[in-house]
C-alpha cells in the first residue's frame, strides 16, 4: 500500500493566495506535518494552523507538529551542509511517516510560497523514496511565491519587455550582479547584500508580503538602501524574523 | 472620480489554479474586458468566460469582448514592434475604458498566468496612465505561472541547491545558454529553440499544463527532443495553437 504525501505551495503569507487547487488538496489530507524551527518561528506553524482551521471542512484531520533540525553554519562547503541536513531531515520524516500515517491515508506538508523555490520538502522526500522502505507517492500544488507577491504589490512587470530575469539567492547575488540579466529578483538574503551592490540599480524591495505587517519600498537602491535596511532590523527586532524579497534592475 | 481596474492573474489553464484573492476579486468586477485574438485563440477567449461563470457569485457582471490588433511581425527592431504595438493598444484600452467603464464602476482583465511575467497588461495600462485623461487605480493578482504547474506536475524543484535560475524566452535562449545559470526555464518559445541548443541538458518540458490535453516529456534533451517536437506539432495542428514551457537543466 502506498502512502499518498501532498506536498502543497500555500502562498506567500497571505490566507487569501490559496488557490482552489490548495484547498481541495488540503480537504483530502487527514495527517498534516507542521514543522516547529524554534521561538522565532511560531508565527509561521501558526499560520499554517489557521490556513488548517480556515479551509478544512472537516473536522477529522490531525495536526503533527515536529521538530525541525538546525541546520549547521555552511563553513567552508554550503553544499555539505545541505546534504547533511537534508540527510537528517529524511530520517526524521522516514520515522514521522511510519508512525503518523497509515499506509491508506493521505498527509500533506504546507509548504511557504511554492515548492519548487528554495524549497527543500521535495528535496527530502526523494531522498527519502531513494532509501527505499517506504512506498510514497508524492503529489505537488503550486502556490504564490513572494516573489509574485512582491511584485503585485509594486504594481509592476517582473521581466523589462522581451527580457530575462534570474531568480538568485542573496548568497549567489554577493558574487556579482549577473551578466546575462538585466533584473535579479532576490531571494533568502540574510540582510548582507544589499550594500553590497555595486551596480546602479532600481530596486523594489517587500518584507512580510500580504501579512498585516506588511512593508514595501522601492527607488533607486543607492537612495532607499538605508530606508530599507531599517525597516528590515526594526521587523527583525519587533517580531523575531523577518522575511523579505526584492528586485533588482540595472539601469541604463 | 477613478476608474478601479483588476488585472487578474488566473494560473496556467486549471480553474483550480484560481486563488482565492482572484476569487475575491473577481467578484469586486461588474466589467470584464475579454481579448479575443482571432480564430486560433477562441479556446482562450472561452476559458476566461468559463471563469467568470464557475466563480462570479452576482449575475450584473458584463463580459465586454474586444478584438487584439496582431503586432507587426518584429523584423529587424523587437524593441520597436512592440512598443507601436503597445501605442496601439494604450489607445483600444482607452477607448474601451471610457465607453465601457462607468467613473465609479470597476473593471477587470483576466491574465493567462500572473500579469507580472511576460504580459503586456500592466504596461498598455501605463503607458495610458501617463497619458492622463482617464484617472486609473489599478491592483494587480498574482497567478499560478506555467512555470509552476511545469515543474509541480513534473514533482520537481525548479532550482539546484542554493543556486540561480533564469527565467527567459525562446527569442534569448537562441543567443545561447546562460552563463550566470545552470537551469534556465523558457517561456514564449516559437518552436524553433530547443533543436538549436548545444549545451548538454535535461529538459522538462509541457504543453496545456492544467488543461485536459495536458502532455509532459522529460530526459535528456538529444534523446527526447524530437518526441517534443513531434507532440508541439501535433498539438498545434489538432487545437490551432500550442502553450508550451519548459526547464532546462545543465548536466555536469
Amino acid at each position: 500500500m502506498k502512502r499518498r504525501l501532498l506536498v502543497i505551495g500555500i502562498g506567500a503569507g497571505d490566507p487569501d493566495h490559496l488557490t482552489v487547487q490548495a484547498i481541495k488538496a488540503m480537504n483530502r489530507a487527514q495527517v498534516f506535518f507542521i514543522p516547529e524551527k524554534g521561538a522565532e518561528k511560531d508565527g509561521l506553524a501558526r499560520i499554517r494552523r489557521e490556513i488548517c482551521e480556515q479551509f478544512i471542512e472537516n473536522d477529522t484531520y490531525r495536526l503533527v507538529p515536529f521538530a525541525m533540525p538546525v541546520r549547521r553554519a555552511a563553513g567552508d562547503s554550503y553544499g555539505a551542509a545541505v546534504d547533511d541536513w537534508h540527510a537528517a531531515m529524511a530520517g526524521i520524516y522516514g520515522r514521522l511517516l511510519a508512525h503518523e500515517l497509515d499506509e491508506d491515508r493521505v498527509g500533506a506538508f504546507l509548504v511557504w510560497g511554492d515548492p519548487m523555490l528554495y524549497d527543500s520538502t521535495l528535496r527530502i522526500l526523494d531522498r527519502l523514496k531513494s532509501q527505499g522502505g517506504l512506498d510514497l507517492a508524492v503529489e505537488v500544488v503550486p502556490g504564490i511565491t513572494a516573489i509574485q507577491a512582491l511584485v503585485a504589490r509594486h504594481g509592476i512587470p517582473l521581466n523589462a519587455i522581451g527580457e530575462p530575469v534570474l531568480v538568485t539567492t542573496g548568497r549567489q547575488l554577493r558574487d556579482g550582479f549577473p551578466r546575462d540579466a538585466d533584473s535579479a529578483v532576490v531571494m533568502l538574503d540574510n540582510g548582507e547584500t544589499l550594500r553590497a551592490v555595486a551596480e546602479d540599480c532600481d530596486i523594489w524591495w517587500g518584507a512580510n508580503l500580504g501579512l498585516p505587517e506588511e512593508m514595501l519600498v522601492s527607488g533607486r537602491l543607492r537612495d532607499v538602501v538605508d530606508r530599507i535596511e531599517a525597516n528590515r532590523k526594526e521587523t527583525r527586532e519587533k517580531q523575531g524574523w523577518v522575511m523579505d524579497t526584492y528586485l533588482l534592475r540595472r539601469r541604463k
